[in-house]
């Protein structure tokens, strides 16, 4: 089979609408396209209301071997409005190609479907883990895959999540971690009273303030080798209260966590939980967890996908934890994961492109990882 | 002249619909009253939009000697709803009158014209000074009469104001001062921006926050002889941020100072500058000062008013400067004031009521004031 042209593909893609959660036609597109290259195809709903259900597809071929994954999304966040042209019309202007998705990550999923085309000598198994729903509740996506698999009997040994993770050029950053996330809300209680007879009323407000003064002053840690400090931000502050002349019944505040490896979530909401209630005893503590830090250290799997980015780009990739959360944090669980893709200066945003040369490019450094994947375990 | 039951004259004037900004029919009834008493009434409006224009009454009888004034408002708050008689239908049930404003404060007024019967032996000047606007913005009522009577070369010794002083019986407590009121809105300005990357963003709420502890950790003073100590209080938070992922643009607080006679208004809002400043200096600090503190220092005035309230009710007045601003803020610029009036456990609530007994006993320490008053000085 001749290599087919990631442009075309990744126009293909595109021209299916798929704000998240991505369902039906654009999945069509895709399993087609895999259909044709040997794989086999399951497709199926996964979880119910109100974060599903959603549309998730599972794709392998080959045996015996070792098992390279590529792992993806095909849902997109809103396009908005003030596009130049249509954003679900793939136009081509210049040296781009413009389409909700080109990037973020329609465009890597067509680099790694035209890459497979002059892989079939090789040995092992490459399989495609592909939902419909990473930018939105993202509980019933990768998650069910990974289950999915499990059920199948597949088992990666190595994962590459295609998110766009360069910077400033195609190539010059590999992710190999993510910070995790937790937000807090911090509710105190108090009583409401007239603020000349302060002695009849339970001012809220100066507890919460003292608590988030004690959280402010917190250092989680300095970092570590392949991580910058976890860090606490305050998100918002509300008392609602009109009256000049009122001591308010409650007072409320959001903080977010964005913690390295040597945090876990529950820990530190147990440790806000705890500085919060030194100072107001009656605060209700509720933490939500969006994902926890993961690190794959830099090994055989990084240094191949460094590898095959040099022989493409003559780049040196930077290895980076940055950034937000990713599903690359449920694939760690299972095998060494990394990410790597297109540059991402426009993803979630109007206008959003993609050079036509870095989807070429990006197909060949697929091939690249694939056959040394393949080769070296 | 025989003395006017001051009942009549309370419904009289509680049948005159006033919520603030009182004008026309219920100064008619006042001064149809005082006309019939001999008094020489001035009426005149003051002020113009928003705060005015406001009615306001002046009216004085006598001459040579001594100038006692009294002081007081025909204007009411909203009555609100839930009454259970109409609050512009004086009604008695039981032992009490029943109406908006019963003892905020024209049953006091009512008194004060009955006490009038019966001095007119008396030297001096009496005079009354009444505005429509009290429990409104109160920036062109009392403050207008003060002018007027200049104008008029009236210059009293001393002012008594009937604000509803009693608290548990008629008689226990005469407040010889104010604590002054200012109110201080803080908003700190910051640069919005991601969780994920808050080196690129400016988050205000921090800043905010310890500004906030730093106030809470002032101690103004410890109270005086006749106050109790200045008192902050924070009464609202707000930053309106709703994306637990977005460092916000802007925090916001507003706090509530009560202060003793030991600081003035301008200071305190210059030391909460300071203190903002030195944790978020390019902070907006915007205090709005409601009045200053006040203390007519025990004296004969005080005096004279507890002798009259132990001569007709036995009990001993206690000297306080507690609770909210009153006009006798601004009187006291002029000359000794001190407040003396009903018991004020309904004023500004539904079914506002005084006891019928309690208006004839007013009417008679009233007149025991004015009697020992113009002997007196
Ligand atoms: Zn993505
Ligand atoms: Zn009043």
């Amino acid at each position: 089979m001749s290599a087919a042209d990631p442009l075309a593909l990744a126009q293909a893609l595109i021209a299916a609408p798929s704000v998240t959660p991505a369902t039906g036609a654009v999945f069509d597109v895709l399993e087609e396209m895999l259909a044709a290259r040997g794989f086999v195809v399951d497709r199926f709903l996964a979880g119910d209301a109100p974060d599903g259900p959603v549309e998730n597809l599972l794709a392998w071929r080959g045996g015996e071997g070792a098992h390279f994954a590529f792992a993806g999304h095909l849902d997109v966040v809103p396009p908005g409005q003030g596009w130049t042209s249509a954003p679900f019309a793939p136009e081509i202007r210049g040296d781009l190609l413009y389409g909700r998705g080109a990037v973020d990550m329609k465009g890597a999923i067509a680099a790694f479907v035209a890459a497979l085309d002059g892989l079939d000598d090789l040995p092992g198994t490459i399989s495609l883990i592909i939902t419909g729903d990473e930018e939105g509740p993202a509980v019933h996506g990768t998650v069910a895959l990974i289950e999915r698999m499990a059920r199948h009997g597949l088992k990666p040994d190595m994962c590459l999540v295609g998110e766009p993770t360069s910077v400033d050029r195609l190539g010059d950053t590999i992710k190999i971690g993510r910070r995790g996330s937790v937000n807090i809300w911090i509710e105190v209680p108090g009583t409401q009273g007239h603020v000349a007879y302060p002695h009849l009323a339970d001012n809220p407000v100066p507890k919460l303030v003292r608590a988030l003064a004690a959280i402010d002053a917190l250092t989680l840690d300095s970092g570590t080798d392949w991580f910058q400090p976890s860090n606490i931000e305050i998100t918002d502050l509300e008392v609602g209260n009109p009256a000049t002349n009122v001591i308010p019944r409650r007072a409320a505040a959001r903080i977010s966590i964005r913690f390295n490896d040597l945090h876990r979530g529950a820990d530190l909401a147990a440790l806000i939980a705890r500085t919060v209630h030194a100072h107001a005893p009656n605060a209700v503590v509720t933490p939500r967890i969006s994902g926890e830090a993961f690190l794959t250290p830099p090994g055989p799997l990084s240094a191949l996908v460094a590898e095959a980015i040099a022989a493409e780009t003559g780049i040196a990739a930077e290895l980076s934890t940055s950034g937000g959360t990713s599903d690359a944090r449920f694939l760690a669980a299972v095998c060494p994961v990394v990410e790597f893709g297109l540059p991402n200066a426009t993803m979630h945003k109007l206008d959003e492109a993609v050079a036509v040369a870095d989807l070429d490019r990006l197909a060949r450094i697929y091939r690249g990882i694939v056959r040394r994947a393949l080769a070296h375990f």
